[in-house]
């Protein structure tokens, strides 16, 4: 990673070659994903941008609210609850979707995080956290082969140290969270054990790591509450995080999903959610909706990482920096 | 076409065989105009679903406001802005989009509006109406073989008329304006020569046509200020629609772009937008951008049309018919 230049103005960016290799690399990412979900025997599906009710996980983002005929409606965070009840339709699922999280403004020196960004968003029913774990593996492995396989030129433009970057056919590691926290104090990284890992945290680790690796097993409360609960470990939750090393941070977020209807409305009353907004999701699972597993993976920070740029702006063609007014 | 049921509930909705049939023809479809587009030199592009300013030419639609930051941004009603400023990266583009668009609430019946929909869009640099004309023709027919080919079953199961939409080959006939308008007068419905035809208009041309067809050389004043007008005949824009036949009008709108600078200031004003507005916007276009034409493809209608369906809502996972309070 070089330094990290701020955002110049639309005409400079979409005039620079950088920002036309960064997207290119991103479109190789995005071929070779589509290509890898689909032959696992995922669907493509196209899900709402604005709803009734969205996404309540998104941690310290603001939701940004619309009016819609005069009733109260929220940009997706993130399709996570459209995600579960489409299992009705097809048993694997994958979407590009994009997603509005109004950021705190201390996050637009991060270089990790944009206000308005895209997900590639799985979710596979009757699949454990596991199963997952290594889906998501196999598809960053694949990403990040395909795209040294066809941007070499992009690659080289941009500067991508190569030999970092080749991950593919190694195993991550997967560290539990009690264990990233207690590597954090060690660090003199003051890390709040019931809590998600800071962004800081979260980049002191990824820049030991070798290779992607996981962080699994999150205290519940730091999560929303369609993270299923170990039913054997009350209190820890069956998710996980993927994160990129070099010092890139998290790339992606998933869980076990919880599907029963009563523990979904504990849940949501646990995490301060009122079940009453939720209407057509809850009734979607006391219809019945199947067990199911799924992550979500930051397009334009596994763009950031893929092709080694200094920080995520860098991926969008008009990247939004909280607090920033760009278009 | 078969008579129109109302949406069910979500549940239902997702579980019926009819809506896995239709997303199915859907995603073949995608796949189609992606391969296509891509063949002939297209790059995908993602664009914002929130800017400062979006298209003003979504006739009668209400825009959606949200507050970003303490700003006011709107959602995107049509991503015409960005895909004429991402021309200065590629030189052909396209992205399929989402789109809201709060649609009066007596279009609730027409069977062809939704609020929300994505959109096929399209812009070529140096392209002149003709070619993106001849390109939609193109992208057209192949959507509608390759749905043939490849989704038999599902329009089975549908129970489409496949005669009907065999028109792959043809040439597309192409209607101006005052044509379509004077057949529209001798045939009883009263149609505004000055006005875009109305969507019964539409209906009425479109059941009488063996193939889909396209109406050219609107009036100014019926659309955007970006649709370049005619420097031969001022008073006619250099635009078009294609319009499906069986009834199931409108499809695409698309136009030779204005990319000179005081002519755009120029059209803003006539069409009562401020040009204060477009700042980013007109950064782009005082720096320079390409001359292009470019069209928009309702992915939603587009379906409809392949699919034989009675309603456009049929072919979303999650349909928003105006005024209607859905997920």
């Amino acid at each position: 990673m070089t330094t990290t230049p701020e955002p110049p103005t639309p005409v400079d960016h979409l005039r620079s070659p950088r920002t036309r290799a960064a997207l290119r690399v991103q479109n190789c990412l995005v071929d070779a994903a589509r290509e890898f979900l689909r032959g696992e025997g995922g669907t493509e599906v196209r899900l709402p941008v604005i709803g009734p009710v969205t996404d309540p996980g998104a941690r310290g983002a603001k939701q940004v609210d619309v009016d819609y005929y005069g009733k109260r409606y929220r940009l997706m965070t993130s399709a996570i609850l459209y995600k579960q009840a489409t299992l009705a339709t097809f048993g694997s699922i994958y979407t590009i979707a994009p997603n509005v999280r109004l950021e705190p403004l201390d996050t637009a020196v991060t270089h990790r995080h944009l206000a308005e960004f895209h997900q590639i968003d799985v979710e596979v029913a009757d699949a454990t956290r596991e199963d997952v774990m290594r889906l998501a593996q196999q598809l960053v492995s694949r990403v990040v082969k395909e795209c040294l396989d066809r941007c070499a030129s992009e690659l080289a433009e941009l500067g991508r140290d190569l030999v970092a970057l080749a991950v593919s056919g190694e195993t991550f590691d997967v560290l539990p969270h009690r264990r990233a926290v207690a590597a954090l104090v060690d660090a003199g990284h003051p890390q709040d054990p019931h809590a998600e890992i800071d962004w800081q945290g979260e980049e002191l680790l990824s820049r030991r790591a070798p290779r992607p690796f996981f962080v699994i097993d999150y205290p519940k409360g730091s999560r929303g509450f369609y993270d299923r609960e170990s039913r054997t470990e009350p209190g820890v939750l069956r998710n996980f995080d993927l994160l990129a090393p070099e010092g890139y941070g998290e790339l992606a977020s998933g869980s076990e999903r919880e599907s029963d209807y009563a523990r979904i409305v504990t849940r949501m009353r646990e995490t301060g959610e009122n079940p009453a907004k939720y209407g057509w999701y809850l009734d979607c699972v006391r219809a019945g909706i199947p067990a199911s597993s799924g992550f979500g993976i930051g397009l334009e920070r596994l763009t950031r990482y893929v092709a080694g740029l200094a920080a995520v702006w860098q991926a969008s063609a008009y990247p939004k920096v909280p607090g920033v007014f760009s278009p």
